[in-house]
């Protein structure tokens, strides 16, 4: 099964209709996984091997002005620079537009502004292709459900189909061979004093990519059996969390499942280490706070960089501890 | 059974005797292992959960003059400065040398001189209580067999049963409940053109013990469970590797054993993270080494500080990269 056998299955009669505007506009957040996805059941359609859980950054994320002309070459800019199609993000970028021409002389133009990092572990492709399927949903006038374009989203990259909603977000593994069964859906639950802090560490993009890293996990490490079995129980534990804003219990699960993650990289061979001696130091920093009592935890991506959890009380204390540090604070409008 | 019972097992009708020196000398080299010990089936007797598999380390160890007083209190120096009974090193040395104190008012003076930092993963009490059974032995006048003190060797730190001999060393995990099963034997093999290189990144004492971060990682890791199967394959490589001279296979499966190890850690709650930021540099410093085409590998113990392993050929090259790095050649007598 090919990508654009789940897209034809998605837009049915739609898919023969012209853009119905010759352009759309369109904002997704980022978001962060508390229970993170970890290596694939299909590559080509990015169908995840286990269900995650994920926050959405508010402010956070990629906004993205889309428009269409006949006979005209595709261009794309991010934050006002030309994108190089033969660059990593743009040959992915492009792949995926193909997927939605509809005749062979229809040309794109994407304008893309994002104000968090590209590849450095910040969920840029998730807000960049979440954005992205909603434009394109405006400028088609497909009218699809947000559930049918998480799907269209995961093809673009696994966690951009959390990143539709704002707040607590989960991705249903699912089993189906299609992955029609395999979309997020905003969980209802709020937690108005929960915080997380950005703790940028480098800003460069990484060197090896999520999709490389995942698929030597995989493929060469020992522990990867156990992951399955770890997010079962990580997953669980972080849904009763936020049912019952239980701080401890969200922070600690978040913190040992991305810790667990790492671990499995750490395990494959050749290693992968996204850690720099920066993010030790911020470790061992975060680890100490906890010691003497700020209930702050962290969770890291496929990059150097964390995010801090903690709550809204301690925001002052942790504004000593970080100064320069972003703080979103999810369910509040700022 | 207690450690008493072994002591009592192994000495058998020489337990009764009086030391038939009152001083007595020994030497035992520290010793890395190239496939890792970690995690205990019975904490009393150290007994291990897997085999494991060393080298020694040559001139770097431990060196002890062991001598008995009738009525004067225990006293002990490391490098004539007076031990603290009360410290954590103190308290297993006085606890061990209670194992063969004969009458309640027999004296141990020891003399302990170590040309390696304690505490800092780099085995020091590995050579420290394999050099002392060693002394007590010519103390005692018991003639035991290598491998009988092998076995009295563990009951005072699991790794030391490896110390009593140069060169590569394999300690049986055994599956016999009192541990009589559960010792070291030296390897025949030779490989004089391997090198080891010790890479100090910090040489204070740890925060958390081995035995610390070893109960809690089978206590909690969700990946231990997979442990002995790494091992069980990483030891048979490495002993092919050893046979064959393979040092591709050597180097690739001591690294990626160490780094499992340290996975397994990292995965614990409250999680263990032996990487200092230094560690983290040098790791990337040795990859990119090795992209370059040098063939060096490492391997890392439950502390901050990197060992490298390499072959002759290449120890020009490495000092240029390390220049204030100790390199070891086990099987070269300098």
């Amino acid at each position: 099964m090919k990508k654009t056998d789940v897209v034809r299955a998605i837009l049915a009669d739609r898919q023969h209709l012209l853009p119905c505007n010759t352009e759309a506009e369109a904002y997704a957040s980022s978001n962060i996984a508390l229970c993170k996805y970890w290596g694939k059941r299909n590559t080509e359609l990015n169908l995840p091997m286990t269900s995650s859980f994920s926050i959405s950054l508010g402010n956070f994320g990629s906004n993205i002005r889309l428009s269409v002309n006949e006979n005209v070459a595709d261009t794309a800019c991010i934050n006002d620079q030309l994108l190089d199609w033969q660059s990593s993000f743009g040959k992915r970028l492009r792949e995926f537009l193909n997927l939605f021409r509809i005749t062979p002389t229809l040309g794109f133009h994407a304008d893309i502004h994002t104000n968090i990092p590209i590849g450095a572990g910040l969920a840029s492709s998730a807000c960049g292709f979440a954005s992205l399927v909603q434009a394109l949903d405006r400028l088609f006038g497909w009218e699809l459900s947000l559930l049918e374009l998480s799907i269209l989203a995961r093809l673009g990259s696994g966690s951009a189909s959390r990143s539709l909603w704002q707040g607590f977000v989960e991705w249903h593994a699912g089993t189906q061979a299609d992955g029609m069964d395999s979309y997020a859906e905003v969980c209802t639950d709020v937690w108005p004093d929960l915080c997380i802090g950005l703790l940028i560490l480098s800003d460069t993009e990484k060197k090896i990519s999520s999709r490389v890293a995942m698929q030597r996990t995989v493929a060469t490490s020992p522990f990867y059996t156990a992951w399955p079995e770890t997010v079962r129980h990580d997953l669980s534990a972080i849904k009763q969390a936020v049912r019952e804003k239980d701080f401890l219990l969200l922070g600690k699960t978040a913190e040992s499942n991305a810790l667990s993650m790492h671990a499995t990289m750490l395990s494959s061979w050749p290693p992968v280490l996204y850690a720099l001696p920066g993010t030790v130091t911020a470790m061992q920093k975060i680890w100490e706070l906890r010691q003497a009592g700020l209930m702050v935890f962290f969770t890291q991506d496929a990059g150097p960089n964390l995010k801090l959890l903690f709550l809204a009380k301690d925001k002052a204390h942790m504004k000593t501890h970080f100064p320069n540090m972003p703080i979103i604070q999810p369910f509040i409008n700022e």
